[in-house]
């Protein structure tokens, strides 16, 4: 943990240069629009430790496998979050000296990632070996509105000499990925062309074909007149670059601006990708630098709209949770429904894959609540189209039926290999289902399930029907050999999660089912056929959702987390000595299984999403049970926690439980930032606070709220998109408002009342001092 | 599977030369002498596929560990089986074209490895590509009396033609390993020097510091003439040979004798080696090929005086029972108490390490039976040697007291990296211990356990006394989190027995303490002051002992492998389509691990191992139940379940059994000969035999036999060691004779009758027709 950066409500600063934090900034200053994202590595030549990331979304590579053992099962590939040509690069020289900021003294140095418009600066002053100093202030950003655009600008002062100065914007494709498991680079060139008026590279991935092409251009002006240029061109194996150099006095400013498109085979044909590529450069450098960067605050502020959370009273607060909600819309904006969320987003390519269950669980609440519903439809189609592949998987692993949707995947097939969570934690198959479900449950767009929704819960339903089987000694069905969302169990015996999210899977396809049978049957006659679905298969769901097993504990009246839960020692969290904690770095494997210690919320993750069908003293029983066992070293937990905590009025814990995440990677607070940021728990602290501290769900059409305000702070509003409507909530200490910032009325229910919040309307109640 | 082997008493017999087998054959017609071992590659150039191997026992390399996915507690290296200098190599040339079997016909070709006197020889023809037919007649062992010293004639006679023949004997240091982890090769050349007289190369490993001398020299005679030699000498990178040509005549024969000493810094200080080698083979030399090749004969001889089983009436299963003998005999002498017998011996490089708990369950029996007392005790003080590493490796794994021995090892440290067999599999603690007992009750040596023995039990009691937890839930001491010997489940609650053999530890440790305060009190206050041993140790012991959990089946009256087995659905192997099987090669791994089959014996394991605790009714339910569902994917699993069914009266079954690993490689019976011999399964092929038709124990100081013979075998005899004597026990169709060719009187008991066998005796039983 290292807190270094500037609290303030909109901006992230680091206001002097550290090298040791150098990569952590790399990760948390990360700029990127759905489309393409970019660590902040610096743009001039960087000697120093940096890991260098230039990412377009859905361009992976299959790297091979690489195990200790090989298990029965395993994919041949893992799917790898591809580094891509460098395209902000430009080398600076003066008087023919290379500017790094690793070999000379940096003073001034500011960095700052403007999250209220969507782009990141730098600016400092180098004092070079000779003693020259040069003022540097580089802007950048990747347009949110023409997706294909990242545009920099780079204006250098001479602060106390008159020299030659020299740029030399360049794209190299040259790289390679940290991860790699064979040490190999994952490109090849197809072309390039250094030319006057641009350049061009065209690299594909050695295994899949994927092709990206970055095309070039750039514009110099002394003190903001244009300069002509006549630019030395060099090509070299996968590089171009352009070299202009220029006779600066003291204190003239050179500016430099470099305009690239980057363009990729999978939205282009391949002979089309240099003419695409240089359409789209084209029209952003005839548009202008400044005419982006407002379209870039523009297209922010209409995001913030939709989606930001307003705290008084707590900048730190304030600030962490804007990083979240910035980090979350740079990383997928829903405008491609091929795409999905990685566990890093674009700031890094530890882990790899895009696709975890993550998606259902934390970021689909994320993007109902906060942008127009059609966002977490793509999500959701998103895993309609990889339903033959889940089938395939689910073939794979011996299933005669049924489709098991993969732990960590780029295209549908699962790439993972680590047998205990890739063949075991099926659990993920039910966030599936329930994702459908609350996506339904939240647009109230019953229609999804005819055209895609019930294919799906169809096919994770077969699954879960084979994957249990009858206990004749318990004379119940179970399900055996699983991990549940607390990995720090592997393989055990009915997991009180998964058997309930299976059960209720098959509960909410049958109810489907029936609606559909009712409302649409001519769209369910067509389906139960395309289905080829058979009387026998939803009686056997009727039996199993009937005879299913559950693990209990009957004298404390709580859900066990699996078969055997209760022969473990029992001894809490706090009653470990620290230098114990977190278990994950000082204890072995087997000792942290065997222990009674809990990763991430298990048993009420299943209460925390069906929570409609647990009265409050269920939930507190095995919240009282559960929360002291729990260890939370997964970022992914303490949101759970705490918007239960908020439920049952546990209103100091609920604040513990999201001040663990509100500022994870601001604060490095797991001494990994580096390898890039948490960026899928960013929507689980987004979630503790409108779900928990604002109590929002959505039940019967309505938007219920029942919030609190943390005693650390003065007031809270946030902005959330409901069935059409964009509503302003506000919490403050004595009245809860709900201003409709549309013309379309929306149903909310506060404390219990029901109000009619009218088109540009607004509703105020007093708010509930109440505990619960 | 594959078949092409000739059948023979007393050799293995290969009648033509087929690439596609060449690799099998290397493995099979191996040969060791315990302190090294070479696989059965050619001497001359060959450029098919082949498994180059040369080991030296007890030198190995500690590859970098490679994983997936690191789980804490994993240790940093994989300790290999290390491939050395290439010492058997020579150059063959005809008119300078290279003998190469891979690039010409080859005409009568027979490699026969001689079990009776222990040598690998090979003839053939070779019909060279412009017609020059050669007769090459060679023959190579490794001495049983030297061990250091490995010889090879090697003749060959031009057949059709009069020219110059090459011979470049060679010593080639640039070797690989082919299970390297990062493709490294593990060699540095320390010295090297190519003389008129000898030639050496000493290595050293890159880690680890094991340095490794081979001294070569060599004669060549024509027509058994001495010739003068004026040999051609090179040195290159890791490498040495000497050339020398001969015009040679049509019907010539020339052979070159080449003697190598390969000698190590294990047994010489590291300024000695070339010295200590030169020594050894000037010695050898000396004394000549053909006496070297008698000593050889005579030390096989005294071998199979203690270890042969003679099977009447079925040659292939005489074969196939001699082969397995005669590797574990080269594998393991017990003259080194340093050594251990890896899973390969010296056929192979995979798996690595040199020892796992095979020594204990399997390879002990053996020794134990077939040699004298001090080898199998050597096996027993080499863990004894490793008790300070198998203490630490315990506190590694967060124990605060106690030894867990490793999974696998070279020097007493754990090696082995799959979380779910390196920390869970700690059964392998409990054979350790049952080894102990098992020597001292088969030998009445009880001197060893106040020398060795105790400290051993004690420091795993303690292991034990802290894995269990006590169970609230079940008011009984539990074992969580465990992977039984059946690895077909992992991390399991309860394995019966593992349990079963933790608490038999604890009941023996207090037992060995009980008798040593008795009868050695001076050295029982010695260890207890020594080990620090407190009574509320031994307390907690009782009390564990007293209030252990068992999982059981009472409606079946069965021992359950773990808790929940019963939730699985029971379906047996004979009712699996065929396609299934191997499981190992047919299922997804979860599949296997949530399915009902067993790889291996698990609760039988434990009914075998304390057989004389449980009655052949309790067995008979527990085989009853367990064999139908083990699919016997281990080939350490038939022998047991082959010796209970013969307890058992079940005699078909136990002859199925038996055939089951019988002749596993000479069959190549899982396809997977080529990568090494199945060495330590050999021992159980063996147990099958003699624990198992003839019903050999020991109890009570007497040496039981309740033999029966396979309806497939007229008789059988076999020669066993006893408390001093060599017994040859003789089951005839109907009278069993026990003669003792010792001096040395023996207690034997036949069919629950005693008998006294005097020095040079005899008795005989009538043997019994019934089924028990």
């Amino acid at each position: 943990m290292r807190q270094y950066l500037k609290m303030d409500e909109w901006s992230i600063i680091e206001e002097s240069f550290d090298p040791s934090t150098h990569e952590i900034s790399e990760s948390i200053f990360s700029i990127g629009n759905g489309y393409m994202g970019q660590r902040a590595n610096f743009e001039e030549q960087y000697s120093g430790a940096s890991l260098q990331g230039s990412y377009m979304a859905g361009v992976y590579y299959p790297d091979k496998t690489r195990v200790g053992w090989w298990k029965n099962g395993y994919p041949e590939y893992f799917a790898k979050v591809l580094n891509s040509t460098n395209w902000i690069g430009i080398h600076v020289l003066l008087d023919g000296v290379a500017l790094d900021l690793a070999q000379c003294e940096v003073k001034e140095f500011v960095r700052e990632l403007n999250m209220k418009e969507g782009f990141l600066s730098r600016r400092f002053t180098a004092v070079m070996e000779d003693g020259k100093e040069l003022r540097v202030e580089a802007v950048r950003f990747v347009s949110m509105k023409r997706h294909e655009i990242g545009a920099i600008r780079y204006a250098v002062t001479p602060l106390n000499f008159s020299g030659i100065i020299t740029f030399v914007p360049y794209l190299d494709g040259d790289v390679k990925n940290k991860d790699s498991n064979y040490e190999e680079k994952f490109w090849l060139e197809v072309e390039k062309n250094a030319g006057p008026e641009r350049s061009y590279l065209t690299l594909k991935t050695k295994k899949l074909d994927f092709h990206v092409t970055s095309v070039m251009s750039f514009d110099v002006t002394k003190n903001g007149t244009a300069l002509e240029l006549q630019p030395v061109l060099v090509e070299n194996e996968k590089y171009v670059s352009s070299e202009v150099s220029f006779e600066t006095a003291k204190d003239e400013t050179l500016t430099l601006y470099k305009y690239v498109a980057n363009v990729t085979s999978r939205d282009h044909g391949l002979g089309q990708l240099v003419e695409a590529g240089t359409a789209a450069l084209s029209a952003a450098k005839s548009a202008g630098f400044d005419v982006l960067l407002q379209e870039q605050a523009d297209t922010w502020a209409e995001k913030w709209k939709g989606s930001d959370i307003i705290i008084e009273g707590d900048v730190s607060a304030q600030q962490g949770i804007r990083f979240n909600i910035f980090q979350l819309n740079q990383t997928y904006t829903g405008e491609d429904d091929r795409l999905n969320i990685g566990p890093k987003g674009f700031t890094g390519e530890k882990y790899g894959g895009s696709t975890y269950w993550d998606t259902e669980a934390y970021c689909v609440p994320f993007y109902l609540s906060t942008a127009d519903s059609s966002i977490a439809r793509n999500l959701l189609i998103y895993r309609y189209k990889h339903l033959e592949k889940a089938k395939e998987n689910a073939r794979k692993l011996g299933f005669t039926k049924g489709a098991l949707y993969p732990m960590v995947t780029m295209n549908g097939e699962e790439c993972h290999n680590e047998w205990e969570i890739t063949f075991e934690e099926i659990h993920r198959n039910g966030a599936i289902a329930y994702a459908i479900y609350n996506y339904v449950n939240y647009t109230g767009d019953k229609a999804y399930l005819g055209q895609y929704g019930l294919e799906v819960l169809a096919e994770i339903s077969r699954f879960w029907e084979e994957r249990v089987n009858f206990s004749k000694e318990k004379g119940k069905y179970v399900m055996l050999g699983v991990t549940g969302p607390n990995e720090y169990e592997n393989n055990v015996n009915n997991n009180w999660y998964t058997n309930r999210i299976a059960v209720w899977t098959l509960e909410y396809t049958l109810e489907v089912l029936e609606e559909l049978s009712k409302h649409e049957p001519a769209r369910y006659k067509e389906l139960v056929e395309k289905l080829g679905l058979r009387e026998e298969e939803t009686s056997k769901w009727k039996d199993i959702i009937a005879n299913m097993y559950y693990p209990l504990d009957n004298e404390r009246g709580v859900f066990l987390q699996q078969d055997g839960f209760l022969d473990k020692e029992l001894v809490p969290v706090k009653e470990l000595a620290p230098e114990h904690l977190p278990l994950n770095q000082n204890w072995s494997w087997d000792r942290i299984l065997r222990s009674c210690y809990i990763k991430q919320a298990d048993v009420l993750q299943g209460l925390y999403f069906l929570g409609d069908r647990y009265d409050l003293e269920t939930k507190k029983r095995n919240f009282d049970f559960y929360e002291p066992l729990t260890v939370h070293e997964s970022s992914l937990s303490p949101c759970v926690h705490s918007i239960l905590a908020c439920e049952l009025g546990y209103q100091e814990k609920a604040y513990e439980m999201y001040l663990r995440t509100a500022r994870l990677d601001l604060d490095n607070y797991n001494n990994d930032t580096e390898d890039g940021c948490h960026t899928t728990s960013m929507a689980g602290t987004w979630m503790a606070v409108i779900q928990g501290f604002a109590g929002l769900r959505v039940h019967n059409n309505e938007l219920v709220l029942r919030p609190f305000i943390p005693s650390h702070w003065k007031s809270f509003s946030f902005n959330v998109m409901f069935r059409g409507a964009t509503l302003k909530v506000s919490v403050g200490e004595n009245s809860i408002t709900v201003t409709n910032e549309t013309d379309i009325p929306a149903a909310v229910r506060i404390y219990g009342e029901s109000y009619r919040v009218e088109g540009h309307g607004k509703v105020a109640a007093e708010r509930s001092q109440a505990v619960l």
